[in-house]
């Protein structure tokens, strides 16, 4: 018998699902009991993931035999996902999802951009797991859907100015490595393809755009947002560049006050002196934050480096999860 | 003796100069008489360079023993390039030069970025080296200034934006791989420092800035360009994202037309059905474009890639080079 | 009409084929007339690799349609490739086959490793495509069986000492960009895999064993080979490093003299001064040899460095080609 | 007032220096007190590390102020770092020396690879710093000297095959991320030089040889040893490739018995059952070993692979401090 609340992975074989099952295995106030993955089941997860060290077997998942846990985190693909997040629901059991399914307000957006959805009833009762700005939210939910890579590093980067009113129309250039590209193996993740290559895609229609402008909205920014991503050479790690026209001149000064009220107490949220950099962030739940303005255009530039597995999905589960439970918050993020 | 005109690389231990070396060596209508190179003087250029296969012996410059040919390419820092262009041009010598000397038509302009201009008599007399745009004028100089490689990738994006009124405002982000930090070994050049990771720097004045609103202006377009560069861990390769907003509503098809109307002649210059990748320039001349507005936020992308070696810096150069001397554009470089 | 040789490249989608239609399209003295390739036929090989801009339509592979030229070289995978090799054959045409189908001598050999030889008449009437040790029979021979990488790599280091009767031991040690390992997309050459990773494979039993074996016997060096292959994160590059016992102390001067005699007068070998790197011979037809003993423990190591694809594939079938139609052996491949 | 042993980092400035004052800091049963560097004197730790997140200003050391500690680790290069080692002893301080200092037994050997000892008369004193070989001595001792990476990756790779007399020839290739040739920024360690590249080096004659090989002869295996290193192209990680030839045959099942012995019960040694790769080490403590026997040459290979910062260098160093203070080995370190 165990004096912690059990986890359940489901989806343990991705990249999301796999680290989730590191961090929680690891975790001083959780005890990692299932870790499910079709595919592998039979195999022991730390076969097939050697550096994350866990020594469980992988399951095909059932319900009735592994929802009877406190807590999970599902890494299924978007539409997969939600059943699977109902079933456990059912159960009571208190859920992360790291799919997109939970994430839109919007019904109609989800529809436009995903397909049907498989159960809308859920999205009302679920939290954005952005911490940094749904804290309050996350202590009393027992859903959550993660953000997407992309809007953690993109909201944390424009919340500020988002709610200072400040953004009359922003451009936002992102770049990640390749672990952001999932698991399978494609032409875009070969070596040969991506290895000294830089790899624009889905230029002018990626779906993390929706997901940005909904919580820029509801931080008082309603506006279209250009949002372009890449991949570049490297595993892990995520920059995002936002070039903010602000709605009237702004000082340096000014803004780096804003960003120090608004992340100065916050665990997982750097301002850095210089340009944020990934490598300062990688295999960490740190969002690190550069802002600056151009004397010459009056344009605010605000970068913002993440490791895109880590605060971009799974260790930010996890912290969502350490609120929830009433942990302190860094509890095994450190 | 040789029947093809004599040619002079200076500075050729540096990435630019080695690569003109090398191109000039194996061109069919020149005949690569000397290279100089202080540090490394006595030793042979494939010594310092195996790759690039050029077997001559590094020289210390001296104009009146080294001076005598017909063609040069200075590949020497700002300010110590203009003297010793000025020295070659006393003498006849017809030079590329790729320093920032010569770039800028305004002696304001530069002496803001780059200090006193130690020969700002010459300024008037330089051609900007960018064919696509200059091939008339170039035809009849004898003094080229090769453009920056990001003013070359971001020029050729916007063009035919500018000549068509149709910039409002636009930002640059651009990306390029670490020989565009140049030869000397620093730490932000350092593998453990540049490998996995995202370098943003001078994000809000960089100084290839003035160089792209300058030559934007003299196409139509005058306005404040938001520059901002980063190293990404390749070693060749730049791709510059230009996000515009335009002066009026454009369609995808009136785009396409306007870039093939301008581009489809031009022997190094591709419109790309898909995102450009800079893997499919690597060691060529090619600029590849890929142009796309976005239905949600009217704003116009466009993707430019180069190698920012060759198109970007040596073989625009040696293209300029051909087009002095009368020669088919594209000898050698293909 | 054309004047120069007709030329097919079967199966050109694969990274071997698309290079040897690269060198072959832009070769003055072939014409290339056709490229096949089943899963992508009717696109054009510009598409599926721009970098290479052969402007040809991929075909699928009807031998009455497209077997009608003077030179081939067939990019079939082992067995696969034997039937295409044999209708050509029987047409008259010359080929080169980058394929394992024709480089063992013995049958049993190539059976133990292989499978059944759907062709085994074919065998005696091939010659092992490495021209520096089979040049004389090159200039012969109509069906030429182009070396594996590895192989090329190893035999080119050795050849000196197996033929002098100094080897009584020897260990390889070869290192691959993942070019190496072709262009299937995998788990093993995803970039979240194979980047920041040395992947060992196949340690104690790659087939590319009997084939250096089989050679350097002929070169009167009749022994068992440790060779042991690993991946590492570059995408086109090899060394290979040979640890040799000798069977007699040997000095310095001696081995120098040893290889530059061997190799001196040899277009696509280098001896340097400094251990071979890879970035030296990238691109290129180049092998880039280094040999030291060392004065510790007697042993001989040289070390081998080529680019995978050119010299150790598709190159050095150009090579052979050349050889086989009288050309000057380096016509277009500087 | 601490109620944790007190300890300084001496030369943290450098990447094992950084680690090690990393690894203490968020240790539990250290106070990690004071950081010395001179170049950066003044500036914090996490400025120059961002990554590490050490809040303490580095400091020029100062034996007096700085040596009142209990533990200490000295990153210093050799010669540079007895001196410091022999007034911290004095002061009673136990030590971890990273450098060659004390890693020789033998006099002679030390100053033929390093120059004159500054401190001869702490040789006898100073223990060898891996555990897995000397557990016993290194709770006794007060003065360890941590070995250098790629003894470490050797020595757990051969102690098996040297303690049971099978080893009568070996030769060692071994391949190391650019962080193995320390931070200094030179031609060897830019990217646009080691990116895309294999950088053989000291291929005859590197100082880590005397090191392997007085091990070796400790445990019973008295030879001479091939090694040859390699520079590849990822930042932390190294494989060690072992070829023995053995002193009489060997099977499979018996080296599994015998590594399974040997490590089956150290926390910080895996036995993979596929080859041993460095992506599932990084930044971990583990030494990931894998051994295999070639039918067809008799020989056995051994693949060890670590992380050369963390096992290799700064995380062994703790685990030898936790030995010496008495602590769960793994305290800190998982």
């Amino acid at each position: 018998m165990s004096c912690v609340p059990s986890a359940l992975v489901a989806g343990a074989t991705g990249f999301a699902g796999a680290l989730a099952a590191h961090l929680l295995w690891r975790h001083p106030e959780f005890e990692l009991q299932t870790v499910t993955g079709r595919a592998e089941a039979g195999q022991r997860l730390d076969r097939v993931y050697p550096r994350y060290r866990v020594p469980l077997e992988l399951q095909e998942l059932d319900i009735d035999r592994h929802g009877d846990v406190d807590a999970a985190i599902v890494a299924y693909p978007h539409a997969a996902s939600a059943p699977v997040v109902a079933a456990l629901r059912e159960r009571g059991v208190r859920v992360c999802d790291l799919s997109a399914d939970f994430r839109l307000r919007e019904l109609v957006t989800y529809e436009r951009w995903y397909g049907p959805h498989p159960h809308p009833e859920l999205i009302a009762e679920a939290v954005y797991g952005l911490p940094e700005l749904h804290r309050d939210e996350l202590r009393a939910t027992q859903l959550v859907a993660t953000p997407g890579c992309y809007p953690t590093a993109s909201l944390l980067a424009l919340a500020p100015l988002a709610r200072a009113g400040l953004i009359a129309d922003v451009v936002i250039d992102a770049k990640q490595g390749l672990s952001g590209a999932g698991r399978a193996a494609t032409w875009q993740t070969h070596f040969s393809n991506s290895g000294e290559n830089i790899l624009p895609y889905n230029i002018v229609h990626h779906r993390h755009t929706p997901e940005i402008e909904e919580q820029l909205a509801a931080l008082g920014a309603d506006l279209r947002v250009q949002f372009t991503p890449h991949l570049v050479p490297l595993d892990q790690g995520e920059l995002v560049d936002c070039y903010v026209t602000p709605t009237r001149a702004v000082e340096q000064g000014e803004l780096e006050a804003m960003y120090e009220d608004a992340y100065g107490s916050e665990p997982f949220v750097e301002i850095a002196p210089e340009p944020a950099e990934v490598r300062d962030v990688r295999e960490t739940n740190v969002c690190r934050l550069h802002v600056a303005v151009s004397e010459h255009t009056g344009k605010v530039v605000v970068l913002s480096a993440i490791d895109n597995l880590w605060k971009g999905t799974s260790a930010q589960a996890v912290q969502c999860l350490n609120i929830m439970f009433g942990y302190d918050e860094t509890t095994g993020l450190l």
